[in-house]
């Protein structure tokens, strides 16, 4: 079995490691414009082998197009020009309307599966890369019934051996839901980041007072600029719309502090407190 | 040795346990208006008795108070109007002005130490009490002028004994900082939980796409709303204006999506991942 990973990141490598592990015999080959990042992907052992171009992409069994989801639009069609005929690609953007636009007429669109592994840490590229990133996460999977039967069976294998649990989704779904649960969070934490540093030019301040509660809150701000730059832009509709909605509880709940009700300001905080048991749900599944 | 704590909660429970762990001849007192929260802190060592009147206080050397910054307002008057002639009282609260103001012009104001220590989870009551809470923070101390030298003495000798690293600040700094660093963070969660929960009323996609970045940007979304609430009301001139930062800088994120301006945005992300180094350094220290 031939792998080939484009664009050797955090979320690539990681697949390219965790499915290594259980198909030993599998051979990673991996493509990416950063030549550094190849050469560690290499010494890390993420890959085996670089590749130069697409057209090597024919000998492939699986592609995984895990590049930014600006890239992955622009690629994706020429990706799929390269195909062999048993060839599976699959990207893992964090946005799906564009890119299953971007191939939705392309004839061999059975050949790709648009998936979203809800999975990531705050690092980027290869060396951030490690064999049990997607165990017991959520692998999104949409448009399934436009991809080959034999090879979906194959993807949903794949997924299957990295221990993801499967969901279908569909793509308008997946971008307003993800903009709610996942973007948002990534916004709110970068705003954090720079309305922090803006105001308090002392860093000597920062070390001093910011806890653990700063450290958490704060920490999708050193989330990739390319990777999350794009992905904004690309759902800008979904997430201009939640970020309104953001702004406008922040400013009511601003107002209420000028107004002093505490006793509005109490309820809400008790009701936002509901949050608890949702996570804790969601921690028991995995 | 004797020691009170009023307000047995997260922070003044973890203080006690610590200072017990160190002290083991110290006896500890507690008063609640909590009557089930007084058992658990028995049930669980937090203390060992329970006083009910604040008369009682005159045979303790020292006395933590350690209620939400609005009930300490209100009762620290009178708690210095009950020590012994060697009893200490320092309070644990995240606003400062208010709690000094409060006491400025008591006759026994030099029986009292406005601390401020930057530890805490998510967890609040007697139950969420432990013993390391406070090892490698920051214990900020303000108006030590104040205070009577030997009672001050005493009191770091306390707070080193915790493995708490000692900072000096003054009164109006502190609110501001700590508004900038900590309380900022704070409402930016719980208003990303409440816009969460407002437009995402199938809670199923909040579990199948809330990855990990969700959960450490709304951790404090699960906070006291009884101690955020009167931090946040209490420090509302300072915490006003930095929630008013906060959105415009919301607000010109979203203006460069709905412009499509990816340079800027771009270049504002990777200046922000500036907070990385921060971060960084500020973890080195502990």
């Amino acid at each position: 079995m031939k792998l080939a990973v484009i664009g050797i990141g955090l979320i690539g490598g990681s697949m390219a490691i965790g499915l290594k592990k259980h198909y030993p015999k599998m051979r990673v080959f991996g493509l990416d414009t950063h030549a550094e990042n190849v050469q560690t992907a290499k010494r890390l052992g993420v890959i085996e082998t670089e590749i130069k171009s697409f057209s090597e992409l024919r000998e492939m069994d699986f592609v995984i197009v895990s590049t930014p989801v600006d890239v992955c639009v622009k690629i994706l069609p020429e990706v799929l020009d390269n195909v062999g005929t048993k060839t599976l690609v699959w990207d893992v953007g964090s946005t799906k309307e564009a890119i299953c636009q971007a191939v939705s007429s392309h004839p061999n669109r059975a050949h790709f599966l648009a998936t979203h592994p809800i999975a990531g840490t705050e690092f980027s590229g290869a060396s951030a890369a490690f064999d049990s990133l997607f165990k017991g996460k959520i692998q999104i999977l949409c448009e399934v019934e436009k991809t080959n039967t034999d090879l979906l069976e194959k993807a949903k294998e794949l997924f299957l051996s990295l221990e993801m649990d499967l969901r279908e989704m569909d793509v308008l779904s997946h971008d307003m839901h993800i903009a709610y649960v996942s973007h948002l969070s990534h916004i709110s934490s970068f705003m954090l980041g720079k309305t922090v540093m803006e105001k308090e030019k002392d860093e000597e301040k920062i070390f001093d007072l910011a806890g653990s509660g700063f450290e958490s809150t704060v920490r999708l701000a050193k989330s990739n600029p390319n990777t999350w730059g794009a992905i904004f832009m690309q759902n800008r509709k979904n997430v201009v719309e939640i970020v309104e909605a953001y702004i406008k509880n922040l400013e009511q709940f601003k107002n209420l502090l000028v107004q002093e009700n505490m006793d509005a300001l109490h309820l809400q905080m008790k009701e936002i407190n509901k949050i608890k048991k949702i996570l804790n749900k969601q921690n028991e599944r995995s």
